[in-house]
């Protein structure tokens, strides 16, 4: 089994010489582990600031270590009563043909309630990170306007679609004439960044903005935002790669002004809310009234070129790399 | 009686020359009216930006109108049952040597509780959008280090020490030496922001950030403060007299992976708070645990000199401008 590790840490866009693809030791499951394959891995962008070697909420990758992150795959072997061979694992292996897993730090999927690759997208962390902007710290309300910026991306087109489902007016932003006429499918109002100004997009108000890029969406929509506004500090991914600090929005104190509140999270601290999220989301995608699109690169090899990709916006929904048959 | 009114729309820091001294026309109070002269009249930060003539919050001021804004004084002769001549009140006459106010919208005060200045002040606005700021928006527990900007003036010497009253370990930043050396016997950790850097002054980290000041001091608390950490967003009086929209911090990412809530209150918005905050502080300011000092300037006519004082650092605590005698 392979593993790519971090080889350099990335200036800028990460480049495929920042890792090296390199052969891992194997051994059986002891007990209480699994020797799982995976089938899908994931490139998340919060993966970017990982790789600065800065601690921030987690820790930073080492350099010459395997880069871990989410992953979907089935059971080799089974070191544990729980677990049976073939069976459907989340676990966080990463960017590896696959390994040991520790089966208390695994999660069962049942591929006949939803497709696996799911559990790293619309019905995994993703899917979370926009149900608790949305529920927990935007505490959005029927009836409010929403701007979702990155609206086609994991996050985004998950935020954008549950925020309509609960009976929000959602405006979202994208980056590809391609990605709006999706969410415009989906019943979003969408915009082409690239072309027009979010001012002119946005210019009847919002009373909520899911910020998933930040810089000049952010100052746009901090003019847009009504009185008692807040906005859903998410992601940042138009700045991951700045090589220098950019400065902040001019105008952020209309903070003040319109009684804004501005609000960070990290959805790691919120996995007590996931059966709540299951709940509430899991009958939408089940039903079909929330929808969701994977783009998928093949081959192992080719998950940092996958992982650059979502800052050149390569991805329409959940980005993922299958580095193995079903 | 005279009156002040906006003659310019100021550019830059007020000049007075952006003001004009005139005759008000007089006449007796109706019924449930007052005929008030004004002892001492307030100049607030706030009210700068009402000159610029953009609605915020509050309506901006129109230019040949007089600048209204708080005011304490003593009836001359009361149209209302409810009010003697010689009552000491509360009014919105503003720059002013007085006027017609209505019964219904004066406070009064009496001078055996508090000197009727307070009433501008520590007990006035001023207090309570300290309180409120620590109590509802920051929502402050002891034992958690706060930092206040600002800290010798109106708003920041009640601030500070009202969060030292409750426990909290308190930094204050002012611009002069006998500014540090007050806050310094209040027992508070004050430093110069002209001869210390905040970011060495705040190294051991905060919960908490007042701010009232924006701008520098607004970057360096974002970098001190913790996880979970929040900032209340007061006012930016370095910014008021900004020709031109200036950059905003450039680490306002951190809000994210430190989890921050940056949240702008305004106090007309928490009136209802006003017997709360009475409640708490009074007492402290009548047993001399809460201290406070003011800045008086004499005269009408130098209330624009007053007003400009606040944006050079003049005053020390609570700026005011006496207009009569007692």
């Amino acid at each position: 089994m392979r593993e790519l590790v971090l080889a350099a840490r990335p200036r800028g866009v990460p480049q495929a010489t920042d890792f090296e693809l390199r052969e891992a030791a194997e051994r059986a499951p002891g007990d209480g582990e699994l020797l799982v394959r995976n089938v899908y891995v994931s490139v998340d962008p919060y993966m970017r600031s990982r790789m600065t070697g800065v601690r921030t909420y987690v820790d930073g990758y080492e350099l010459g270590q395997p880069v871990d992150g989410g992953a979907v795959g089935r059971v080799v072997t089974s070191g544990d009563p729980g677990f049976r061979e073939g069976d459907w694992v989340l676990s966080r292996l990463g960017w590896r043909d696959g390994g040991i897993v520790r089966a208390a730090s695994a999660r069962r999927l049942d591929p006949d309630v939803a497709p696996p690759s799911t559990a790293l997208g619309v019905l995994g962390m993703p899917g979370l990170t926009a149900w608790v902007g949305l529920v927990d710290i935007g505490r959005v309300e029927a009836g409010e306007t929403i701007y979702v910026s990155g609206a086609a991306g994991a996050v985004g087109s998950a935020a954008a679609q549950i925020a309509k489902l609960k009976g929000l007016h959602v405006i979202g932003s994208a980056g590809t004439p391609e990605k709006v006429e999706w969410l415009r499918s989906l019943g979003i109002e969408a915009f082409d960044y690239r072309e027009t100004e979010a001012a002119e997009a946005l210019a009847d108000g919002i009373d909520v903005y899911f910020d998933n890029v930040g810089g000049a969406q952010l100052e746009a929509s901090l003019a847009a935002l009504r009185p008692f506004g807040r906005v859903v500090a998410c992601g940042a991914i138009s700045r991951y790669n700045d090589e220098r600090a950019e400065p902040g929005p001019r105008n952020l104190f209309l903070m003040v002004t319109k009684r804004l509140r501005l609000q960070g999270f990290i959805v790691s601290d919120h996995d007590d809310r996931y059966r709540d999220f299951l709940a509430e989301v899991a009958p939408w995608v089940r039903d079909g009234s929330l929808r969701y699109r994977e783009t998928i690169v093949e081959g192992l090899e080719r998950a940092p070129e996958a992982f650059a990709g979502l800052f050149r916006g390569d991805n329409v929904g959940k980005m993922l790399v299958r580095v193995g048959p079903d």
